[in-house]
């Protein structure tokens, strides 16, 4: 039996995930379904896709992972469905899928209305639409019963990354909750013994917290794969004073 | 095997909830827990009834729906279960249950002693009374079992509601994560094209978000079908700088 | 089938959880698993370990409770896995399983390789030691199986509790989401009729919070059989303007 995991923005304490869970549990009692997180920033598409980045493909084949970050309910901006590499996704087309949608993905439009919980509101697509969608998929439906494919899924915009001479130029992508600075460039681009740049500091780029003063600023390649700037012990965004859009440069030494 | 799902004010970082869940689990292994939140403002009564208006009937029948939101713990007030509907409801008799016990509702009081955790506290019946009771009625006790039959349940006065003319006159329920203004006016009771007024402002009744301007006020049926204040991609509670007991008032149009 | 428990001081919006879930699904997909807290405050060792101590022996044996607080991920500290009571713990070495080894405890470290998720990043221990360890132990894998016996694990200090003529001095550990104190002050050594002294003031120590009137400080043995300060109605913590490490005494009545 699959699993479904949701991340949402819409806090826990007005019940809307309940309400979610239960529109799931109704139709697919047997489904597990993991609360990755319901705290992202109200609408922010790239603290969601960036979060998704972190866990999807841990999860194993046949999973469902619901996004619902939908500034755009109730305008005209479509839900979908979309596979990759076994795992299913479900969520508004609105750029929360973009690390998906860049290998080859499958992706259909949710235009169907049998998998839909009726009545279908205005304002609710997580109860509404995505939920039910992603109970049906658990239960073993296929993405191509739901709607239409769609050529063009809505993608947001990566970030700047540059190579001049041999430095490569990125920017902060999201700040995590330790003050950690993670940014766009990966670490196939940081060379040995590297140094960073960021906020008019040099950093030195270690293999880890431990290689540092506790207090002192550092650059590693983190769990993710990308360039961070941290503090030992601290925060790096507190230290810096610098967060999301924030240029960091890394370079060989000299 | 029936569902438990869990609604607190306790935070999660003391393992309170930790405690509870244990407790379940040592009782009744099986049973899946559905946390749906514990971050409810402390002692909100109001809003603990509002969170679970919006969930318990979308989960099928057999769950139960656990409240804990207990200011009067330690003190002479009831620990009650209710049964409406084919789902059953644990928690303490102090309103959190209104919107559930106005149905046809069978109610008794928590008094036989066989289902309860040892020794029982006086400040933590989360743990020692309605987690127990909860996993013994998803394990299959009837709640005739629990205690003798409440004949006047608490019940939380329900804001007023009144109609004067053609325009019906009501109160603000509940501010949402997003800032929308959640009335006691039901859609039934919102004509076409109608007009809304808050604080002072004239606001109009839209089918959905899509159809205001982003920044503009709006009014619509919301997904519980009740009147909501929002303000497309914004916060109403921001824009009008009102919570909790604004007045509202909704006409037709002249 | 055996349940995890996880509690970090993660927070769940930037999708760590979410990889720790992930690895453990893809290992162990029918393993229950408990989140008792992603909010803790980073770093706090005394929290997660008094968070701990509220419900680690309330879960049935077999459990597997991991604890992921670890400001020294990337330094030397020593991961490591408990079994104690039969219950099982999985964690850094550094004082989070205080209450824990206290008892009597077989303790080994994380050396075995065979078990980790891979490549092991040297700042994310969680999805790569902590998570696909406690997978493997639910599934039935054995603590000797993890690496070498550890014969001094880490401790926290415990808070000073000294007995001078018939008073108990001990100090505030932890402050509760409602502003209760809760102290290092065992009930056994709380007498009949006591009277407690905290920030200058006496306060009486009463049964349960229903002997006090509204908004006024009381002193009780709390759900965890320590000596908690709290206002009924209120907070203590707000009241008094202390927290944890602050004195408290409590004697007999004279």
């Amino acid at each position: 039996m699959a699993r479904i995991t949701l991340l949402t923005d819409f806090g826990t304490r007005d019940g809307y995930v309940g309400a979610m869970r239960g529109v799931i549990a109704a139709i697919a009692p047997d489904v597990r379904v993991d609360d990755v997180s319901h705290d992202l920033q109200a609408g922010d598409i790239v603290a969601a896709s960036s979060a998704l980045e972190r866990y999807w493909r841990l999860y194993p084949p046949g999973t469902v992972h619901v996004v619902v970050v939908d500034p755009g309910v109730g305008t005209a901006r479509r839900g979908i469905a979309v596979e990759t590499d076994g795992r299913r996704f479900v969520g508004p087309d609105n750029g929360v899928f973009t690390p998906v949608l860049e290998a080859a993905a499958r992706v259909v439009e949710l235009r169907e209305t049998a998998w839909l919980h009726h009545p279908v509101s205005a304002t609710f697509h997580g109860r509404d639409v995505f939920a039910p969608v992603a109970a049906h998929l658990a239960r073993g439906v296929g993405i191509d019963a739901l709607g239409p494919r769609v050529v063009h899924p809505v993608l947001v915009d990566r970030p700047r990354l540059t190579m001049v001479d041999d430095a490569a130029h990125g920017v902060v992508v999201i700040t995590d909750r330790f003050g950690n600075l993670v940014t766009n460039i990966p670490g196939a681009l940081v060379p040995e013994a590297a140094r960073a740049r960021i906020a008019g500091r040099e950093v030195p780029v270690l293999r880890t917290y431990g290689e540092a003063e506790p207090g002192r600023l550092l650059a590693l390649v983190g769990s993710s794969g990308y360039l961070e700037i941290a503090v030992r012990d601290g925060s790096a965004a507190d230290a810096l004073g610098v967060g999301r859009g924030a240029d960091v440069m890394v370079r060989p030494p000299r």
